[in-house]
């Protein structure tokens, strides 16, 4: 018999808007909207394949010219969609960053632009065959996907508006409260928080004040980098026996590596490694310990098995970076995470702070910690149109293109600079 | 619709015997027959996936005890596979080298051991999709695989028999006609030498003779380390202009790595890079600037394909082995080759110096150089049940039960000793 899974016949790419808290970081504030592309594609056998990406403008200009150039490809020539993304692309392919409010750079954008199309041609793979994506990549070594509670600092509430639910997140006391209800709410057995926003000793007292509340937790601290190698030699120093890692800590391999010389504490990253380019360097200067993957930046979910299986070769931890995302983006997280056996750090999301979804409910539960992988067909998720439209119209409306952290925080602290390195 | 591939059912693993020609190397020389282990997995659905192994005993024996635990595996489950295998084994897994004659050794047998049964499931899931293999890969990025002329230095039969059609292969004159013979038959654009047989002055001036008699050719030389660093360091200094690579001339990651200092010559190995375990070390040395593949001792096609990602990752090239094999192999080792994108030397293989087989004819068939990718569902290949059962009495009958290339030389050469470093 022959699976007629078919070719590409048609694809849309749209540009949706959700609901955001006021998350602080390195560069600035999370505005009131995630933007996030979600593209369908279509074959001639009726079937559609989804998957998500980033929209900032450039983002989206180079993710429509691919759709326009991708009917008639066969949905199993992942080979095929790559040269359709480099020869679409061009020599524009630079600048891959723009979704990262400035924090990330990457040399070339083809990694990014495949990502969301290998998804959905893997989804289309799955449908037609039956199986869930999971069996495409090797199959589940877990039947449920751990992830941490993944703490911010924030305001109340965005300038203008009511607070939200989570309140203020600023004192350790309030870090504890928010990680407790995290904790309470989804089961979580890892914490992370996200730092680069308080003077480090602030950062410090937090960490200690989860500890002390959270005794069997994993806990992790990020501050994108906002520590010189000094600084982060210090905090290393004082926070060596309460982290499983530290991430981030300070810019560049350069810096990692130097840091790395000092400190036992494993160093993780997702500023300094985030595409194939990095990775040479990263190993021979010995310059982290574990590395985030991220499948929208590392070309999708067959070249994100192969950062898997580069970690395990060359002796890195592999963890799971999260921006924020929808369900289309948690359902692929989770069937690479459980296909991957050398990931075994808690994957990281940005999921429960979010209060809009566009995939139908039932399937993405967070429970016990962690997501159980789909069993369906595909992704195992099936689109809300209704939603769909919803949160197209409000992309619409929001006037929101771009990330910009740094411009929205200035709207309130017209002095405020981008952190990195400065303590 | 679901795709019913099924489970496991059953599984077989035949030992053959097929007749080889007297080729020498660097640790003796081929006996009269080269044994190979033919792997059917069954299904409940009734289909029949194939792969290709060695067959000495010790291999045999953990092929035999994985073929009785894996009944009830679904076809998709690679992963379980894997654990099927690390836990058949248990604590018994080093020595895996059994089949190069005393050439090579890796620490674990797990991935020869996965590597059959790997590609016998990716047959069975491309039979069950009506697919072939190279679309389960990510699609060929090339309809005909080139595979290399390999040459060797030869007696003109075995022992006690009449000449075989090739004849002795010694002097420069006798090596250009033996290439000539493979290049009108089958058109190969790039030869190899295997080596380490005669003093380098001679392997030398066999090369030069080649490069004179064939000025297009891409042309490496393989001695198998026959050669101490300094010795392969003059060679490499003769042949810099005239070689594409040079294959392991001398032994060793450390021993390559001091060669690798001295030129510019790229230097290949199937020898000091043959296990994942070994890039790191190759790596931080610098000691290899192309690693030859084999999907039988690296895990499998999807195995080999991370191999592939690593070494583009890590500006690697990338080339192909080959041991002795039949055409369950060479369909593996083309569809691996067809999809990936930065194997872009020419393959090697033994196969042009075999005269019996168990597919049915008509598929691999080398023309202009290569063999065209197989279009079939699966491998595209088809068992001949009768060329199977005549092989295995061939094997039953031969009483060889292990490859013993030095045994098999002091047989005619009492005194002889493997030349590794020899020179």
């Amino acid at each position: 018999m022959t699976v007629a899974a078919g070719r590409v016949s048609r694809v849309t790419v749209t540009p949706v808007a959700f609901r955001d808290p006021p998350l602080l970081n390195v560069v600035g504030v999370h505005q009131p909207y995630v933007l996030r592309a979600i593209v369908q594609v279509h074959t001639d056998e009726g079937l559609v394949g989804l998957g998500e990406t980033y929209a900032d403008r450039a983002h989206l200009g180079r993710l429509e010219a691919v759709a326009a150039a991708l009917p008639g490809a066969d949905v199993f020539d992942l080979n095929a969609l790559r040269r359709v993304v480099v020869e679409t692309l061009g020599a524009s392919t630079g600048g891959a960053g723009a979704s990262f409010g400035g924090m990330l750079e990457v040399s070339s954008a083809v990694d990014t632009v495949v990502a969301p199309f290998e998804v959905a041609l893997l989804d289309l793979q799955g449908r037609a065959l039956g199986r869930p994506v999971s069996d495409l990549l090797g199959g589940a070594v877990r039947g449920r996907v751990p992830y941490s509670a993944y703490l911010f600092y924030k305001w109340a509430g965005h300038p203008g508006h009511d607070d939200d639910t989570w309140g203020e997140g600023r004192t350790p006391e309030q870090m504890v409260a928010q990680a407790r209800r995290m904790v309470s709410e989804y089961g979580f057995t890892a914490i992370k928080l996200k730092g680069g926003v308080h003077p480090p000793e602030h950062e410090i007292e937090t960490v200690e004040a989860l500890a002390a509340a959270f005794p069997g937790h994993a806990l992790r601290l990020d501050p994108n980098g906002a520590w010189t190698v000094e600084t982060a030699i210090g905090v290393a120093d004082r926070l060596a026996g309460v982290l499983e890692y530290l991430e981030d800590p300070t810019p560049g391999i350069d810096g990692m590596a130097a840091l790395s010389r000092h400190t036992g504490l494993p160093l993780a990253t997702n500023m300094c490694v985030i595409a194939f380019e990095h990775l040479k360097p990263a190993v021979a200067a010995d310059a982290v310990q574990v590395v985030l993957s991220d499948h929208h930046l590392w070309g999708g979910l067959r070249r994100s098995a192969l950062l898997g299986g580069i970690c395990e070769t060359f002796g890195l931890g592999l963890s799971m970076h999260s921006n924020s995302h929808l369900g289309v983006s948690l359902a692929a997280m989770t069937h690479l995470a459980a296909t991957t056996p050398n990931l075994t750090y808690a994957c990281d999301t940005h999921y429960p702070w979010k209060t809009e979804e566009v995939v139908k409910p039932g399937v993405l539960e967070f429970r016990e910690g962690g997501v159980a992988v789909p069993t369906g067909p595909g992704l195992g998720v099936e689109l809300d149109e209704d939603a769909l439209a919803a949160l197209h119209e409000q992309y619409v409306r929001c006037g929101q293109r771009g990330r910009e952290d740094t411009a929205y925080m200035r709207t309130v602290v017209p002095a405020f600079t981008p952190n990195t390195a400065r303590w």
